[in-house]
């Protein structure tokens, strides 16, 4: 196939704010060896494009929107071929015509951070949607390192369709869309939590620090108590029930339950949202979900109020182990700070912006937190991510219904008023089709 | 042994500020059935009694100064005795003429807190040397909830004794009075950056998430390249080497040299202050560390300008893997953040006062830094602190020599003049002997 040239249709934001036009622009084409150009046929409208969107990110030059992408690889630079070795698989193995998901940003596979895992901080790292990265809001993208950045569905659907087992292959292109960003992002919120230290006693059944480092025999340790079944019993609330909130949410509640069959701790859910609307989707997802795979601890969506009422009624005054922060501002960050307990930790994953950090040095002192803050490295969570999609069709598998997470696949034409509407909250998860 | 009773003499702190007393006060008598009275030996002035010292703490009513105190028990309230079932086995075996050391603040043993290990947030907490409950720069004590709150010395050197091997019995009191909060504190800020998830794939040769909810063998992840040798070289700063930063760099040697053996990774520590004494300090211990349990990576010890520089020269510019910041105040988080590389954690042990965080929203979230606030929980860091103590003789076994963490032991009648040293930074660590 030749590599596609000419004109095409995008979603374009001109500065300072609230101004998207769809235009006609030229078809992005190939200007380094590891690049490669995707048709579109799915891009998402994502709550972070909404920083763009209302001016918050001091972005002075116009821009094609979008960083949610899935599409079909349609011509690849010359870095593509089957004998690039030492180069990430996909250099070797990638084909025009196979199916691709990429993450909202470029990662090389390559560096120190890719190597690590935290491909999101890739030195070649670049969010898709800026003025020197067009976004997927259009009918072809250009994917820089895409040899490191993409995930191919065609390689995953033609296992799971050898193994005989349901995969890639029976699942909607809008419900892959999700592991672009939002599904990765709600996992990583999870996983920050579910793998802290100061969590791990709590699974283990052996008081902090539950270290290799605790000299073995040496010192016997017998003042403290044992661990007693309220103390085994983890309370964690999200905060924020957007469409990412929600993927938290979800995530969280599989990683719970395998971890109450597996450890034999208990947990109690709170999910926050002051929007009426967000904590339907939420309750409704809820109800979606087949039972056994929800765990048997409560999950209670509710206000910021009554929120707060439950997590002190549920653990006595004491507060959540942990928040997940799914918003992005300083009235989240402080909500969360007062839901959680001492030694409790915060795992952020909203994308802040330039106020300062709403707390004094005195305050996290005194109630121990810790923090974790950034962006998904969606790549390396790529495998959590697709494996909760696969088992959550329940969810992440309709469209418009009352507990989908997509609300509606729309064209271009509809694109100012969904980013009007989507502002406003006044619809929940878009997706644009490119070529209705 | 009667209860003593009658007056005393005690370094004691008038408000608002570097008003320095020694006073004559009545004993301390048991008021509750818990309480310990203990005859103390030696009484620590710690960097963090600077922050009353100096009228940071709001504290508004004058009070009996320290929080580290090393004794002998010589009265024990009706809870202690051989019966005591239930509770923490202090309260079964602790007798009077026992020696005792403290940690700084009060812990129950019992309480969710205390089971789970985190007991400096014990419900029952409360710090030593506060109006409401006298300090240890005094001839005698009162130990709140002392069951749950000593340790005995006297059980870990009858141990010692009987095994043959060298342990508390050999060790002088002056070097027991560092695990009442600053070789502990210094345990603390290692271990929270050695046991972090983000720093576990860099010791496992896994990629991050290194997470057991990785769906095994559903997704392959063959994308990036596998860890290199320089993944796995650790980068750690520790910002502060006043007495607690030598105990912090000290520890994180002593844990890295170990990891160093089991993992085959490689590690780099720069110590960093601007003071050039705390420096030279800093130099001589290290000098002292027996050569075969300082591991094979480097040490620099240097000021804030040289210490950026290096860091960046180490790590092609990406930052350190981890910061420690044993300081307390904004400029060392901040020289914390500038050090830390994306993805990188900042352990903060520092007491920090009212100054609001010093970072963005935005500046946390382009760095995905992860943070880890707070106190000490001396009670539970005991085993780890206690192996250490025992093993770096060479460093804490001394008293005014080069590479001795403590200057000298004093006679309450220098306390003004010492208080006023230590102060201007122009003294180190020094102890009370209140019987001088």
């Amino acid at each position: 196939m030749a590599s596609p040239t000419g004109t095409q249709r995008a979603v374009r934001w001109y500065p300072p704010a609230y101004d998207i036009r769809v235009e006609t622009v030229p078809v992005p084409q190939i200007i380094d060896p590891d690049d490669a150009i995707v048709k579109i046929k799915l891009a998402g409208l994502c709550g972070s494009d909404l920083h763009i969107y209302r001016g918050h990110e001091d972005v002075d030059g116009d821009l094609t929107c979008g960083h949610e992408l899935i599409g079909e690889v349609v011509a690849l630079g010359s870095s593509f071929h089957p004998n690039a070795v030492g180069r990430p698989e996909l250099y070797s193995t990638l084909r025009v015509g196979d199916k691709v998901v990429s993450p909202f940003t470029v990662s090389c596979g390559e560096c120190h951070f890719c190597r690590i895992g935290f491909t999101c901080r890739c030195i070649h790292s670049c969010l898709f949607g800026i003025p020197t990265l067009p976004g997927g809001q259009a009918q072809y993208a250009r994917i820089p390192k895409a040899g490191g950045t993409l995930f191919s569905l065609s390689a995953l659907s033609a296992a799971s369709l050898a193994s005989g087992k349901p995969g890639i292959a029976d699942v909607a292109e809008s419900s892959l869309l999700l592991l672009a960003d939002i599904l990765p992002t709600g996992v990583f919120a999870a996983l920050q939590v579910l793998q802290h230290p100061k969590i791990s006693p709590l699974l283990a059944r052996t008081a902090y620090p539950f270290s290799s480092f605790v000299p073995n025999g040496t010192v016997s340790d017998a003042v403290s108590a044992p661990l007693q079944r309220e103390d085994r019993i983890l309370t964690i609330a999200v905060v924020g029930l957007g469409p990412v909130g929600v993927c938290a949410t979800v995530s969280l509640l599989d990683m719970l339950s395998t971890l109450e069959a597996n450890d034999n701790m208990e947990f109690r859910v709170l999910a926050v949202d002051p929007n009426e609307s967000r904590r339907s989707k939420m309750e409704a997802v809820y109800a979606a979900i087949d039972a056994k795979d929800r765990g048997s601890g409560p999950l209670i969506v509710t206000d910021i109020q009554e929120g707060k009422s439950i997590a002190n009624d549920w653990t006595n005054g004491a507060g959540c182990n942990a928040v997940l922060e799914v918003v992005g501002n300083n009235s989240a960050l402080t909500l969360a700070y007062d839901l959680v307990r001492p030694f409790g930790l915060i795992s952020s994953v909203g994308v802040h912006q330039e106020p300062p950090m709403p707390f004094t040095g005195r305050e996290v002192y005194n109630k121990n937190v810790s923090f974790d803050f950034g962006r998904c490295p969606v790549r390396a969570m790529f495998p959590i991510a697709l494996g909760i999609l696969l088992k959550r069709q329940d969810v992440f598998g309709s469209i418009g219904e009352k507990a989908s997470l997509i609300e509606k696949i729309v064209s271009f034409d509809e694109a100012a008023s969904v980013y009007e509407q989507f502002d406003k909250g006044q619809c929940g998860k878009v997706l644009f089709d490119p070529w209705l």
